[in-house]
């Protein structure tokens, strides 16, 4: 069956009726409250239920997806029907039409307050280019790697929404060669190209989420640019891992994609060699057909797959709670850097410039072995969405400043 | 000058007036609402506060310390004069009693919203005798240990307040000889003695908090208690740091000590040479002579004294924002685990036990490696107030309940 809006949508885009992302917005002036993206508009999910278009329990007039992340999968699903109907009847069209707001006029804000924030390390392609860079002498990947998704939390505080500039990071670096370390700001500073997902709704202190039951926590999906200082993570990682290297700035997109809507883009993820353990098992495939891209002022740098991962969401989501750790409302879990097999892959300057060893040529001619001030990064990604269309996690961008004295 | 408040107080117990501290109480059928500390009392602030006793800008009928502790050090400041007044002034007597509630009425909730925590690792001992467990070929310090505070993120959503029972966590573990990880419940299950402050004032992105700027930021410190499982955190923990091995479970004290009481704690720190760079120096002394105790089922099983932390809290404070990551309001710093030089000074059973190859005898006889389902594990402290008084930071304490099935 195919489903057509009412509304105008450029195919190529998006955003269409198959996709429904969530987001927090605010014209000026104006409460922020909650809406979803469709073409170039977004639907005031607040004004809707003023009007009595869709049913609210005080879930969209907040400047927060939290409220209605945590009413659950019923809750989801219910309203995702309900929109699509209201989108696709054109006899809705006369109520609809005054609560679609170009985007243009509005300005998107971070769509959800942050619990606690883990970043994973799932890809097998840049865990073996990292090991190999930092490890030279061993086995690239560490005796676990296979066995569990390596992770670990960052900081919450410092997850910022799209657009937010970025503030060149200073601290400690000790320079190839010398023995006393430095203080200035980061002379590797880098991005990373990274796909989260988000927890709606809670779990129990001492039980675990099952892989089963990924949807019935997991709200939906963003792109995520997790900004890492490479010189002050290699002095400081030992023994307890990354820091100040990466706790200045995480960026996530503006919308959240449901996790329904990249049903269509489930995959078989690579095959796991050796089986996880029984806790880690799971049944449904949930690698993911994601087709991430990264700009560098504009120039496309890389473009990683993000059905190469090795662990999946659902894996990563019963290893991170395997110990009893609840879940609450707004845990932000990051995939790791997404690199594929080949160099144009690569997710990050770290292994685009083999640690600047080897300058990487945009396609102006502009070279780059780490970000410069000025320098604007963004992340796009694109998805199979349902009856054949294509969907878009939309974007992350930000903007390199320099360091403060 | 010597204060004596018109309240009785036992002296030993060290929750006279020279202390007060801060927390969160609740009666039965009653809202949470702020208190302070005085003998076995607790000063009902937010009931003083209608009586027009104490200035508040609601402040205190509130279920946390959040929005006292943003008001900043002028609030702070003048609140602790005021109810110093206001309880040694026995012309208060008869309007301030009614609001004085036994301890032993009320519940003690966690005092505040763990907005990120940081554990760091500031023990040279501690430092010292878990490098040579963990790696027995090298020097037991990394290289970068006596020029930063190394520090880690943990999960802020796991930080309860103290009688919380402590489930035993399970995950992933290799038994020592073996290729092959295994899942269960942890066999190595560790408390840490650790002593926190908690950030009120927050700061501005991309600029550093510099150590003068301590008491402009910090609250106040409560007792840590930092559950770890150490066999899967010792599986983890390569590349990126302890994740599962910390995440189940922080313990924090009911009561948290303002910096103003701990201002004759105060004493200079170890030599620190190398010299630190710049941003890391401290003109004040900001060593703290608090005399920590940790019991086992109510035995004394070690007491470590914090005078003898390498890193002091300002300087951690400094280098966690060094990198201009904001601080907000609730942010949690850990000292990391508290050992001193001596068997008897070392604060978790991994050092206690020398990770379980030499039992430690409690008074009673009993003897633990690691810690058994059942045990109640108490940490205290107390540390010199002003006047000449002993002030205490009360206790965290968690019991060992058997991991879920």
């Amino acid at each position: 069956m195919t489903t057509v809006s009412w509304v105008e949508v450029d195919e190529d885009a998006g955003f269409g009726i198959e996709n429904l992302p969530y987001g927090v917005f605010a014209r000026p002036g104006e409460l922020p409250r909650v809406g979803v993206a469709i073409g170039d508009r977004v639907l005031d999910l607040a004004a809707m239920s003023a009007a009595g278009l869709v049913e609210d329990r005080h879930y969209f007039a907040s400047g927060s997806l939290n409220a209605f992340m945590v009413a659950g999968r019923p809750a989801w699903q219910a309203n995702r029907e309900r929109v699509t109907e209201l989108l696709t009847d054109a006899s809705y069209r006369a109520q609809v039409e005054p609560h679609l707001i170009p985007v243009a006029d509005a300005e998107l804000l971070r769509p959800f307050e942050v619990a606690d924030y883990v970043d994973f390390y799932s890809s097998e392609h840049h865990a073996t280019n990292a090991g190999r860079m930092f490890r030279p002498q061993g086995d690239p990947l560490t005796p676990n790697w296979k066995r569990l998704p390596v992770g670990y939390h960052g900081r919450a505080g410092t997850v910022y929404p799209s657009g937010t500039p970025i503030i060149r990071p200073s601290g400690q670096r000790r320079a190839p060669g010398d023995q006393e370390p430095s203080y200035g700001p980061s002379l590797r500073l880098d991005f990373e190209v990274e796909v989260g997902f988000v927890a709606g709704v809670p779990s129990s202190a001492g039980r675990g989420v099952p892989t089963s039951a990924f949807r019935d926590h997991v709200f939906g999906f963003v792109l995520v640019n997790d900004w890492s200082a490479r010189d002050l993570q290699a002095w400081e990682s030992q023994p307890l891992g990354p820091f100040l290297g990466k706790s200045f700035a995480t960026s996530i997109s503006s919308w959240v994609v449901p996790v329904a809507a990249l049903e269509p883009a489930r995959v078989s993820p690579p095959v796991q060699d050796p089986a996880p353990l029984p806790y880690l098992r799971c049944d449904d495939p949930w690698g993911l057909d994601l087709h991430l891209e990264v700009l560098i002022n504009g120039q496309v740098a890389a473009r990683p797959p993000f059905a190469s991962m090795y662990w999946t969401s659902p894996q990563q989501l019963a290893h991170a709670t395997v110990n009893g750790a609840p879940l609450r409302t707004g845990d932000l879990f990051a995939s790791g850097t997404v690199s594929g097999p080949d160099r144009e892959q690569r997710g990050c300057m770290l292994e685009l410039s083999w640690n600047g060893q080897e300058p990487l040529s945009l396609p102006d001619g502009t070279k780059r072995t780490y970000l410069e001030d000025g320098d604007t990064v963004t992340l796009r990604a694109q998805a199979p969405g349902a009856s054949g269309s294509r969907i878009t996690l939309g974007e992350v961008t930000g903007t390199i400043h320099p360091a403060q004295p």
